[in-house]
């Protein structure tokens, strides 16, 4: 099982494009990712109350449709707060590529995301399918261009790919996906499409897109804000040819592994790429009694804006740390805990048993101006470890935001 | 019942005292609040699983000691994960004062507000309570001085008081508090000591403090960080020579109003002295089915990371308010909501049953370059309704808290 160049377009029978459509003022708006056959399709949505608009059609997709065979995505703006409008908006973007594909309007993924609360000009997204379906291409250069077109403030493209057999049959599982603010993810994460051509029933697809993003896309938080639009896509095509997958076989744990992969990829790329980031933060917490401890705890530090000031700063804050488990719901003892520092520049153990060890502050310095710092709590009270991913918090992340839409 | 000047000094029997020790490089760091008398004790805590070493004291004293005299505090150091010699360091502080006043030691709470990991210079502080002993007076300048002594990056003192009448008996109550980072109070927050000369049972008092508290300084958030060291204690000595409020009668609750009063003032001038903060946000949501939910809701919107910097950066980007109200836990209709902006220059309506008016941009920036901003939120749909406080997120909160050691 190993990486492999490219993404939504590396599996079999699948083609995307991406191009400009004037939603935003320069640069590429308006993606598509197409399965030249039916494929089954699962979901993963956020948790907001305020869902938007592309968000409830494809829920709704999700539980209904037998097949999809498209995913279209413009960023710029949310189609969230859009009112009736909005829905009708929404459901003229899925039936522009239904009518020009020529495939059921059910079978059409949406997804938008940008500025909250603005119409969508449906006219100009009308305008622009004919291009988009024109220009749908094969190619890994056709996927990156999907990949760019779905980017707000990121700074680059995120996507990749996993190559792996099953039942001799060599699969292919390809994703891409966008950050970078208003990011922790609650069931789902901001827009995410993975394609593979295994042949899997519906449901196992489902089940295996669920388990895996609370893992991945779940354990990454930018700035605590769970978005109105998180969605992520799986389709599966099975053209590969390998014997269906309709049980919780080894051929299923192998697709899983292959998800975890690929998912794993796509979130720490977006936690390095949080608005005005300058590093990774990554926080595994071991020795917790049960997964969902140590995952509430990992996720509880990377949230923590003091934290994260502090990982810009290169200061070896501890403190925070440990004040941030401890605000974490979880019960533990203080006085057991072990915290580690690493990046590549070294590795120093800062805390044992609650209280500092006799840490160098100049080299544990050193080694959080590394561009990927690991924070290890030990617990050791448990069996159970989880990682969570995040980033800085910047001057950057304040001008973006303080300024966004202007 | 009005505003008097001062603050834990203004009630009958109280006296204050704030020196430098040396634990901080130069500002005043300790400071004392005495009371002439024996007064019973309420205490609030935070709900951090890793707590200070005086927090586990005072929570003691809260539940055993009859009788509260004296509220001993330092800044610079939190003495917080320091182990058993912290707990050691927090007893000799407490006894030192003891001693010097000849009081019982279970009757001396202690606080320590400041870095995180670091052992308290126990020999400094010890040295210094014969001169803080010596300098406790009742002059509202010495109140004054304690509040400017346990200041750690607050920018100005926060201390008042109140005066009101009890069965023709008037009684006086004064407060002061400190900030301004690490403040998401969860059952209590950061440093509050509230005096006055009230006679009341030690468990109503305790009734009234956490039923205010939860009103007030649990309304309030800089950074969603819940400190290790959050800690309000109120104390009443009795001086005002009103009988004893026994149950919960008309006294009690003009003495709640008065409790309300200064606590709601003091947690205003803690969330608009946030740090970096340049104003004062206030987000109320009414029309809410129960006051819990509206607190939820508040509360959401006053922790979001992309709302306080919109509002730094003047932009009235409402759909970051709604989406942090749908990730606030409760339950509503995004269709029926009503949005409304305030400030000294004006108000306006932004949202109307889920969906923008035709509202001016410019008129928007106008308003929210105020110095203090007030979101009105109505759900529509139920009678209650909650205020809590915040303030923005700027370059300066980075700034701040990216070398807050060095």
């Amino acid at each position: 099982m190993n990486f492999i160049d490219g993404g939504v377009t590396a599996p079999k029978g699948y083609k995307a494009s991406g191009i400009y459509a004037g939603i935003k003022k320069k640069r590429k708006d308006i993606a598509l990712v197409y399965s030249t056959v039916p494929a089954v399709g699962a979901g993963t949505f956020t948790t907001n109350v305020v869902k938007a608009a592309p968000v409830n059609w494809d829920m709704k997709l999700t539980r209904e449709s037998e097949h999809i065979q498209a995913v279209i995505i413009n960023s710029g703006i949310a189609n969230a707060c859009t009112g009736e409008e909005g829905q009708k908006n929404n459901y003229l973007m899925a039936k522009a590529v239904a009518d020009n594909l020529q495939i059921p309007v059910e079978s059409v993924y949406t997804a938008s995301t940008g500025v909250i609360g603005k119409q969508l000009p449906i006219d100009l997204i009308i305008e622009s399918v004919p291009k988009l379906a024109e220009e749908l291409d094969d190619t890994k250069e056709a996927g990156t261009l999907a990949a760019q077109a779905i980017m707000t403030t990121d700074t680059y493209i995120k996507e990749c790919a996993v190559s792996f057999y099953i039942s001799s049959k060599e699969v292919t599982l390809g994703g891409m996906a966008k950050g970078s603010g208003m990011i922790h993810p609650n069931m789902a994460t901001l827009i995410g499409v993975l394609t593979t051509d295994l042949a899997i029933s519906k449901e196992l697809l489902q089940e295996a897109l669920s388990e895996n993003v609370k893992h991945t896309f779940n354990m990454i938080s930018v700035d605590r804000d769970t978005s109105t639009n998180d969605s992520v896509f799986l389709l599966a095509n099975g053209l590969a040819g390998n014997p269906v997958i309709k049980e919780k076989n080894e051929d299923y744990y192998t697709f899983c592994k292959a998800l975890n992969m690929v998912m794993t990829k796509l979130a720490k790329m977006l936690a390095a790429d949080g608005e005005g980031a300058t590093k990774l933060l990554e926080v595994t917490v071991k020795g917790a009694l049960t997964w969902e401890d140590a995952a509430s705890l990992s996720k509880s530090v990377i949230s923590s804006n003091l934290v994260k000031t502090a990982i810009f700063g290169n200061d070896a804050n501890w403190g925070r740390i440990l004040c941030a488990l401890g605000y974490g719901g979880v019960e533990f003892n203080p006085d057991r805990v072990d915290l580690f520092i690493e990046s590549e520049k070294g590795s120093l153990k800062l805390v044992e048993n609650g209280i500092a060890t006799g840490y160098s502050e100049e080299t544990a310095t050193d080694i959080l101006s590394g561009k990927e710092v690991k924070v290890l709590v030990d617990l050791k009270q448990g069996p159970a470890s989880a990682t969570a991913w995040g980033c800085d918090l910047t001057y950057d992340y304040v001008k973006i935001n303080a300024d966004y839409r202007s």
